[in-house]
């Protein structure tokens, strides 16, 4: 049996997404108890989605600044990842997050857009932002990613 | 019926963790669902713990950088808050975790503890270290947070 | 007499960084100690311009992360200020930088391209690039700016 | 004739500091011409100190924010490098700068104490303040360093 590392060994990034989009994948555990998934995925870019519930709520009567950091982390590790070869897989060192307005259930449906903006031998980095339908902008992040996995012989 | 925030408005930041802790008031739902929780507070300082499950992997085999990231989240912003008087709430603006190794599940219990640096009048900052039982650093972070709430008349 | 902070009171953020490109307002003693200089300014816009010379070496015969931070710093907060009426003026609580690659002499004359994300009521954040004459990417950064100064009657 | 880099691969990043301090290498150029300089070292820790003057302001009447990014870079870099052996060179992928306060001429002599968080293989943070002669803080940071040189043979 392959998990999804092994595959992502066998896999580009972005065929890993894109057969993760169409399930053939299963989804993270995390991402899909949180209720997120992947709805786009291209070279350097990917898009997750979300809906907001009270189970997501803070102590302080808004969504918990957790959720907002996940999606982002999501999308921006996917995104450079996106972006790699089979058996070339990068991992998050560095997660930046900023915080512009409150969330709250009744914003609705979510996404997340995320871009890589450098991909190096060893280090990349990529930028997203988590708006709603009307492309109204709650969060938005970077993120530095090193290389982790290299298959054998590449 | 009274809202945590309202409560939060008629108690100091440290009174009302510890009437958290002590069952009284109900845990945030995001935190609950993770199965966080605050297990310190003074003034100044807090540390909430953690379990880890499959539920929390990510699709390459290890804990989603969301998890430590909504505990960071969790206990930096308390930590700044629990140094704050009734009526003064301060929320985050900015979050950024360093990810120094790989959590998996059996690394058991983690607790995660987080420092005020400085409390201004608008702005404050705190610091915070996910660690193991053995003080053994995961993740750290950091956080700015400002001022949002203040009660009439203070 | 009247300071630079004297006219930004009097000024729209836009209006102060277009007398300062016109010669009309003193750049600023550290921007001008480094040769930088703001070359272009728009609404939630501002570019700034650097040329490298040996003086900003650090100790391992590359240039000082200080230089790009100091050029981000610079463009960043301009951005974010570039969009304030007179009178309003943001500072900078978060500063974060991504280095990509090591900036020498031969790269030649910089620029620093900033723009803002958010420019809230309190809080405003921005992006910015350091790029070669080719667009080839050095750094970039992001910053969170909050309200400081607010004139009288406003 | 040998460069500071070649010393570097010869020397501990510790005994270059040291070596540095006591003037048998020069400053860094940079740092040299903000009239900074490294006044204490050791494994894992490192002070740089440094001196406010008006050639350090921005436009708004205060020192421009580069000016305490390059003291915290200086200091967290070296902080990084002074617990690793010779050859072993890591550069800042990463630097993350919070300001605090405003930091005036007559706020006189600084410090900016960096130290070691977690020194790992490939990647490794540090995290440092910038203090006045009463430990008041104006700054602090953190910094992600990635490894970039590996002497032959090690």
């Amino acid at each position: 049996m392959h998990t999804p590392r092994d595959l992502r060994q066998a896999l580009t990034g972005l065929e890993f997404f894109r057969q993760m989009m169409a399930g053939a994948i299963p989804p993270p555990p995390f991402v899909a108890l949180l209720g997120m998934r992947i709805v786009e995925a291209d070279f350097g870019k990917v898009v997750f989605a979300g809906d907001l519930t009270d189970a997501f709520y803070n102590g302080m009567g808004v969504v918990h600044g957790g959720y907002a950091a996940t999606l982002l982390d999501s999308a921006l590790g996917c995104a450079v990842n996106s972006a790699m070869p089979a058996g070339r897989i990068f991992t998050t060192v560095d997660l930046a997050i900023k915080y512009l307005r409150p969330l709250h259930r009744d914003v609705g449906g979510l996404r997340c857009e995320a871009r890589v903006i450098h991909a190096g031998n060893r280090v990349a980095t990529a930028e997203g932002r988590v708006v709603d339908a009307e492309q109204r902008i709650y969060a938005h992040g970077t993120t530095t990613c090193v290389l982790v996995g290299e298959k054998a012989g590449t």
